[in-house]
């Protein structure tokens, strides 16, 4: 990597806290949701207490904890829509479903702002189903589908959004998705991610690596 | 979608948080974490007091904000090593380099429990690149590379782990990655994604769609 330095200085676009200061909004938005990588598409499920469901999709969801079982989601106006947060805080429940190649484009359009009244499953032609557990309804064409209660909201002041602490209390996923040692392959369910606000991608696993240690080679659990 | 439930009690795998709770540790680690989906793949390059370079794996990065441009990652024993995030809280800084296809066998490396004295980078193989503006060490072999200056640390008291925020302060890649209206694309620039904890996925773009609006049609961006 002798050259990398000469490299990176013709072939890097170099940006500092004043550059971003001085990208337009729509510029900004896009780039600095590039910074993380791939995200989640998940849609977020909840119910109203006058009993109107909503569907949301939201790309911040992530691992938070396996004992006991947490997912984390931030809340923010572009990406969950205010009547979701407030259905999570009034009812106390919410569901998340990986959105698949098959429904990418009706996940997407649950980010247009519907009026608060209208039912967004219906209004983009996906299906509900609720199980016996929680209120909150799940997404009948998403194949992994996840139940959780609300353990926690923290508010995050610094831009106002909101840290949504949700515990897992049921799964669904398909019986030949789930592999001996607990691996989901959420690839061969069809599960699909996302860059920036707007690009779906879909995947192809390269490998599973096996447990590192110090001073031994990895090997391919493939 | 008529005969979905039947399908379901066919095909599904139901699991509820009595069986969460029988499964062995390993089998539920594994389980919850391939539960959000696909998740950003990242090496976190730290510094210590002394002068020791840390560089370790995580994929719990997410994006929190466009204004100011804020990025969140979840530090916890399993994919945080204690050391990075102690070198977080005493320097102030921290880089995230987007793991890429012809790095992620050493990036995956990094996870290994290297004692505190030894330097990641050294022992897997990865090349330390410094800016002038912050200490935190860049891998060089990654396109993609954020400086960031640590805002806030949150506690999160139910499973004793902390909520990192990182304010952008610089960030460099490659010039034909970055489209005219700022997407980034990460895709071109070799980022992957993980799914659970060890499995590395390229990907393949399907669609990029237009900003969602109520009883509009999307149209494609590609």
């Amino acid at each position: 990597m002798a050259d990398s330095k000469q490299q990176h200085l013709i072939n890097d676009y170099r940006i500092n806290s004043a550059d971003i200061d001085g990208f337009d909004k729509r510029y900004r938005t896009h780039f600095i949701n590039s910074l993380s990588g791939f995200k989640s598409a998940n849609l977020v499920g909840t119910i109203s207490a006058a009993g109107v469901p909503n569907l949301a999709i939201v790309n911040s969801v992530f691992h938070l904890g396996a004992a006991p079982p947490l997912m984390g989601m931030i809340t923010r106006s572009n990406s969950v829509r205010r009547d979701t947060a407030e259905n999570i805080k009034q009812t106390g429940y919410f569901t998340l479903n990986h959105v698949n190649r098959h429904i990418y484009q009706q996940a997407h359009q649950t980010s247009a702002r519907y009026a608060a009244e209208v039912n967004e499953f219906e209004a983009v032609g996906l299906t509900e189903e609720y199980s016996e557990t929680i209120p909150a309804p799940y997404v009948a064409e998403s194949a992994i589908r996840i139940g959780l209660k609300v353990e926690e909201v923290k508010p995050i002041e610094i831009n106002k959004t909101e840290f949504i602490i949700g515990r897992i209390v049921e799964i669904t996923a398909p019986k030949d998705c789930v592999e001996n040692d607990g691996y989901i392959n959420v690839e061969a369910a069809g599960t699909i991610c996302v860059s920036s606000l707007d690009a779906y991608h879909q995947t192809s696993r390269i490998d599973r690596l096996s447990y590192a240690k110090p001073d031994l080679p990895l090997s391919s659990l493939n």
